[in-house]
């Protein structure tokens, strides 16, 4: 056999992620839980759907004024998880999660669901107790409990309040919730419902050096820009905004991220998945020194 | 049979609008017509796909600070309506809503093609001598006749302009329409074309306490964000701006609104829906006190 | 200008349907109408759709072994129908295919909702007393009044019914419909509810050489192979089936015929529109000799 | 308030299903648990959409000759279920169905995913311990465990098989499975892979008086009829087969049935909805005399 | 024949558009290729499209004060082009659009993809040696070639600079390209990433007079106001921002444009295409005087 | 790095094509040229949607009674192909499947347009001269040249039958085509319109132990079972009938065939792909033991 399959193309990877997972300093895993969705499942589909949707993009990106294939990043491809079985879900995705971070890899994932966000959020506490989380969302996710359940997309802000330290949790773009979640957010949060660049940057130098993690729920643009979502909620954010927003994280020590809640059923036209697709290529960009010290 | 039914839900009804009739301040009523439509019909499905799409959403409005479910709402359900037969569809629109005004609760329809809106406005103005009407569309319906028809969406702000005091209809929003029709508007209505929500607050203080009905159709958004819709006109607010405009309103004496060509068949991932459910879970919120004097 | 516009093509026709109004032995109209559709409307927009579906289509006729562009057509375009004024639309529908019709042309007509049928019949009738209609439909369009109307797609066979002479009214495929509908069936016209094919060949002989108009429902076929109408109708037959049906229908002196109830927004890849062309690309074929007389 | 309201409607329950729980002789519960899905979730909206899509259909059965309206069938709406948490979702299916069965009443499930059937033939065999289940389906359904799991979707049919007397499961249309399901079906079922009418058929005296089950996947039907559902299996029956199964099965003694895995997200035109829809009609239609036993 | 058929509507135009080719100033050609797309083909329906779109918005331009209806345009269909041969279907394109420049007749062609822009701006500089090009684009398509071609949708602008006066290329709303684009850019064209209107309107006294052929791709507006296009990129501008560079260019004197990669497979509710006609609705009222000349 | 790996998943490969090239028996590689396509191009994509539909199928054939995992398949991704390029791309398509064909493995290619078949069974016959081509399609596929081209999906099997021996080339299906195609095809190809499976049973034994390749145009299956393809064609076979007619070919000895014409984006829910990969699937199967000799 020769070598004219290097004319060969496989879909099946991120753009340009073709380091293998020893040489790569940072490790893209897709974790496609959507069991607790309360309104449209679907985000199981969302890490395929974010790969596929890469390849309209360029591996340059003009801001950052740098290319994704110089950055040594491996696509590990999907974690495989019990349907419907959420605890033992939940225990792969630590489990994974704390092996990349103990090896000093940035971590970025690809919801799903935002409950995946508790155990990914836990390995990366494992290995920096410092850890502060930068939260984008529609909505708050700070309810005690959801349906009766204590584990939820909709209870996992609050499930990850309960890990950091105090006022280690930002939310920003937080415009949806229940009366008690606010009324939780006063007391244990530093939650923001202004323009999120500007709420970011009041933040920035307090943050300063402590390891990040960066949750992203999609569905903070406004569905205008981001309809292929499970829970799409009127009045947020541009792509352009959202774009920025990813930029003016540049400076921060990033040591992991998830982008959660592509929903490809009614992603018409995929470009959910493409706005995912380039934030998660800015953000590769973007951290690529400080993630590999 | 046991309680066990209280685990039983039933997806017919607007959020939390459980009232009975009678000890509702607020009545839904969904006017499904879409008879004179130009371009694409299908609003006839606007108020079942409201409906369903509000089930998205909290009950609770982080900007007002209130949740729906302390607010008293009935939602009766759709009007059954003649198919193809304008004048007596209009009579039983005209009926229905003037029952609801004459009891003096507040009347919010879910339409529907705009044509909806003439004899809703009219059953208000039998009430309401005083009517103020705010005109929220891309699009003025200030012509003479149409096709041939002096009954028509095209048509309907110009019959009401004839029914209110004069320059008692403010229009916002507008961006397309044919040269007659700005001729007509110069004369007889207050038609503003610049920013929907300065436009708005200029004139606040001169509406005052008079009782005022809002129609609103939803293609004063932007396609962008209202793409469920007959006849979607680009260059329009977002919904951001939109929802600034439903706040604005808050000190108004609101007594019936409409919100009218959601157009379900065009309307991907459901999000002309949603929108719409939040302008009007937000109408119902703002007005809850004025409309039950 | 020169020759090289001969390189320019225009969608606007039907395939092949180049010839002039005067040189035309078939003449081909879309009658948008969809007023009075109790379910989904947007059929307004079949005749388009059908045109467009068309250039995905041979010439040929494999099994007629014969080819369009022989043959003569006209396509006019479509009536322009005031929107939500039925009566008025039925007349311009009367007068247009009375003019078809008396100048001896075979009418194509391309709704549109079943009501159309009604005014086309009619002005066939005016010219041939003795008209026979053939009706492939998956519903009996028998009630007496629909939703207080008595000009409705659900009553439009009835109506036709009281123009024709006794038993002239041949009804196939059906397989819904009030109780009362199979009632009026029994006495007043042919119904069948086996195989279609060959229920229509135990008839030829008995229709002869009299004058036939076909009016096909494209909801006669399953919804499998038509999904692109009003209201579909689970257990219909399959297009090999209804093309057959079109090819044992050769012999007869057709003298008009209509394909209605072809609703594009949910025609998902146009394969409704497409076998509604074929079947009018075979009608059209099929028919040539007799129309021309 | 007066009698104008009853020119109002409501979609929110099946077609003519207006009994009141203790009035009807037939009980339509949806049961939309989709957790362990393995390709596409969403069929917890399998519910209403099927009767959203029933408004479509007349009432009237053409072949059973006999209408819903005079039936006695109550729609309780959708069973609220814990999004994530298998374990008491079952319970409560359990719980509600065993209510409905030991008061005698037939009792028809809209699922959501197949493992629903699980608890629903647990409480009827609870009542009727001789129960039969006959099982329309494209998938065997009889692994031992799937990823892991003993509750799934793919091991509902071996759960049910344990708890039925041997070969009290009739399985039929089946086409696709692991080679080990097939090794149990010989042994422990009776798995039927021809023509399902047929098979049918031949069983139909050896079933006789005891009391029966459908299980109704509506990815029996091939998926150019069905095409809204989680794993579409192409050689599939047709609708029209489909539908005369359900009418080959009015002899029998009926208690309760279930028509599962309706997926409307890629439901084009809902016509799988349309298709579970008038199933379920001509079910309610079939079995009233029975089930009131 | 007679009169009746004033009353019947062809849809093949563009709203309008009903001048013949020897009375018309302006002249609108449809160029349906789109063989070198390297994400998602399809443009090639693009004109058609937008076409069938345009009926949807008004003649009068609210901004303009002025009409479409007066201002004598030709829509002479779109160009047959050969399937896969770029080279014979450039030819094709390049003679056209010579024949309509040379006759002094505004140029404005619909696309298809945007290589297609290459022949028409050749033909444009054939006959306006001085043309500037205005070139709106999310991407800077100024590659040397592009998967080993050198005529591609991704190398058009450098082909075009290379026939231009040196800095008679400028480019607005770029946001994507390769590094080498961009060290090609700085030498070679005027490269603007800023906000849109405020580059342009630097730049309007120093184009002048000069004769203009402006280039839009309709992906320069972000994904949400253009989902139908084949490779969108997030982080665009609006429709609004569009519209009003549009009217901004009213004072120079354009003598052709084209709006290319209208991509109708994926435009949902048409938006796309309905936004690209209303940007050449106000092309053609904006510049019929000067393109009269 | 540990074994958690194993719980990682990726979908860029063919359902358990998990063999290298050097171990394979049967060699999967994607083909996806449609530059030629005439009406809707997007077949491109169809190798990577029939890959991600092929996972929500078992792996074990009920009918063949084997399972594909111990088969020895290697999936080498798609060929990089250059846009536009015809000429190019059919020369690196005969060299890549010379090399599969020269080694002796099975070669299964996934389309792409028809005209991939050309250099595909160029290949093929390059190693057996005696090679016959059974050809499963819609269409002739027979034309001298169409729009002027000499190579088009619509010319392919013209030129197939210019390499074969005489009367080599086999056509099932066929039901659409210009006349001059039937008149070729006389005297020039062995082309079938009747029963598929009736047809292929009778040259079954005329073909023997030659060797074989199979060319399947998905749309030789009616478009209710396959929507998802570029030029549907009305009354064709159903997919029960196409897995039948893969089962009769078990006896043959195919040493190549093709799945072509998978059109992604107008195939709702996926089910053409699914239809394709079943296909692919009992191929692999099915020609396990000739195709290693």
């Amino acid at each position: 056999m020769g070598s004219w399959q290097d004319d060969v193309e496989n879909y099946g990877r991120f753009l340009a992620a073709h380091a293998s997972y020893e040489e790569a300093r940072a490790v893209l895993l897709g974790v496609p839980m959507d069991y607790t969705s309360s309104y449209r499942p679907g985000s199981r589909f969302g890490p395929q759907a974010i790969r596929a949707a890469s390849v309209v993009l360029e591996e340059y990106s003009v801001v950052l004024d740098e290319a994704l294939d110089s950055n040594g990043v491996c696509d590990l491809g999907d974690l495989a998880l019990p349907f419907g079985n959420v605890d033992r879900a939940l225990d792969l995705m630590e489990g994974a999660a704390g092996r990349i971070f103990s090896e000093k890899k940035m971590g970025g994932f690809l919801g799903g669901e935002h409950l995946v966000s508790l155990p990914l959020i836990r390995a990366a506490h494992g290995c920096y107790p410092d850890l502060v989380v930068l939260h984008f969302d529609a909505h708050a996710d700070l309810r005690e409990e959801y349906a009766g359940e204590s584990l939820s997309h909709a209870t996992v802000m609050r499930r990850v309040a309960e890990i950091l330290k105090p006022h280690h949790l930002f939310q920003f773009g937080i415009r949806s919730g229940a009366q008690e979640e606010w009324a939780f957010a006063r007391e244990h949060t530093r939650l923001f419902d202004g323009d999120i660049l500007e709420s970011l940057q009041r933040i920035l130098l307090e943050v300063g050096g402590l390891p990040v993690y960066v949750s992203l729920d999609i569905d903070v643009a406004d569905p205008a820009y981001a309809p292929g979502t499970g829970t799409p909620e009127p009045g947020g954010c541009t792509s352009a905004e959202l774009l920025r927003v990813v930029w003016a994280m540049k400076g921060l020590n990033v040591v992991g991220f998830d982008v959660v809640e592509v929903c490809p059923s009614v992603d018409q036209g995929e470009r959910t998945a493409i706005l995912a697709a380039k934030l998660v290529r800015e953000m590769l960009i973007a951290h690529r020194v400080r993630s590999s010290r």
